[in-house]
């Protein structure tokens, strides 16, 4: 169950211009994920299963619950049967809040009764007024400089590893890279912000964060929740294949993130922060 | 702000395989609603301005908060400035707990402490326990006969009337068809989830829910929630541009929904309940 991004085969009418045939098919797993927060339900994830505690993680470090290892008591997954049962569940305990991260998160940790609700395509979740993100978040300064022509190789980079995306055409990346093209991680995930929250969520266990040299490469479009969340992660350029969106824009030009759009083939658009990219 | 699809006119740097220039862009606009129930803040939306009673109908029909127009006491739409709100308001009053529509909904009605919190592309938001979704939904009885060559047809008429899409590449569409090809309702949105919300909120307004024999077409993929959303408003016939996940094949086998995924050009696979598909 936990690792299996492609769900087993199963059979499928198909149409192709008034012929019907019969066949198998893959999809892509999309499976609930039980987060528990202090012995309280905190929210549901529809997620495809695999690195569970790096979505966890990522989760907890976007929403500000919890922004460093050591805000964390506990942190356990389990699976159980029973028809009643989402199935697998990630308990997390964290220590009071006025000891979580207060370097990084000015505004209180979340009540668990503020419960975050987060689905595979889910990246506001957990913050109830917009402001409470504006509060949240840090300009960007510094970060790496890229050579534009890198940025093409790196959507290659990512697909090259997306195996599940090939059979299921269903399935978001996210990748991690060097300003000079090395793959730092990639995850993959049926919805895009799990794809980022697990990148944020691993960069966390390996202490790695703010990852302010990295430079985020997304499959999907760039929405608000992309952009912040990768700038709570200390992250100055962010590309997507996808179209961004005008807050997406708006918050990278308000904090100094680079942040690219329609990468596809040898071409692009920087809508904000241009100066990071040379050549 | 609140009937404008596009952002204005943005100057972006674009790059072409080492040459950059630069030109002007539209972007899909992309804000924050403020969802508040009975004076509590309940959500905070991203989405695409526009059809925002709709949305928020759509939202509150999905989630079980008010299966009937009935079930509302009042509903309000209201725009706010100050730097520290988020702009457009929804207030929503609905009646007491033993009024709404016991007739379609088996679950309690959600408290505004179990706060359902939905971003551009959130649709499992308010339901903190999968069994609580799947205690909701009824099996879908009967539904319409569709010509397989329609299908290919209906996507056509989806992008045809996506004006906002072709300048931006950014909207999601979601559009109610009858089972003759006759357009009932189209919609777009930054998130697929709200696209589709809006079409179950208009048909709430127009007290023609459930939608028996409309067939849902949708420009994005067919994840669990849509399948859900569509099940929820009796819509047996569900036909998705994009992929298709595991939980939603297995959710629309379950409630005998008809499934089609990868809807394009001439082709499609159809995942559940072939039988409603003639030819």
């Amino acid at each position: 169950m936990m690792t299996r991004p492609a769900a087993p085969g199963l059979r499928v009418r198909k149409w192709d211009a008034g012929r019907w045939s019969e066949a198998p098919d893959a999809v892509v797993t999309e499976e609930p994920l039980q987060l528990m927060l202090d012995g309280e339900p905190l929210s549901v994830v529809m997620r495809t299963p695999g690195q569970d505690i790096e979505l966890a993680l990522g989760l907890f470090y976007a929403e500000g619950i919890a922004r460093s290892l050591d805000a964390i008591k506990s942190l356990r997954i389990s699976a159980e049967s029973g028809e009643s049962d989402p199935g697998i569940h990630v308990d997390a305990s964290i220590v009071e809040s006025n000891h979580i991260d207060v370097r990084m998160a000015t505004r209180p940790p979340r009540k668990p009764e503020r419960s975050m609700l987060a689905s595979s395509a889910c990246g506001v979740c957990g913050a109830v007024m917009i402001e409470d993100l504006r509060r949240d978040l840090a300009k960007l300064q510094d970060g790496p400089s890229v050579d534009a022509a890198l940025l093409p190789r790196l959507v290659e980079r990512l697909r090259s590893g997306q195996g599940v995306f090939e059979r299921t055409g269903g399935l978001h990346a996210a990748g991690l890279f060097t300003a000079s093209g090395e793959e730092i991680c990639v995850r993959e995930d049926v919805g895009r912000h799990n794809a980022v929250d697990k990148v944020v969520g691993r960069m966390l266990l390996e202490g790695r964060l703010p990852a302010r040299d990295a430079i985020l490469v997304v499959s999907g479009r760039a929405g608000y929740e992309i952009v912040q969340k990768a700038i709570t992660a200390g992250i100055a350029v962010v590309a997507a294949v996808g179209a961004p969106s005008s807050l997406a824009v708006a918050l990278a030009r308000e904090f100094g993130q680079t942040l690219v759009g329609f990468l596809r083939g040898e071409r692009f658009n920087v809508y904000s922060a241009p100066e990071r990219l040379t050549r």
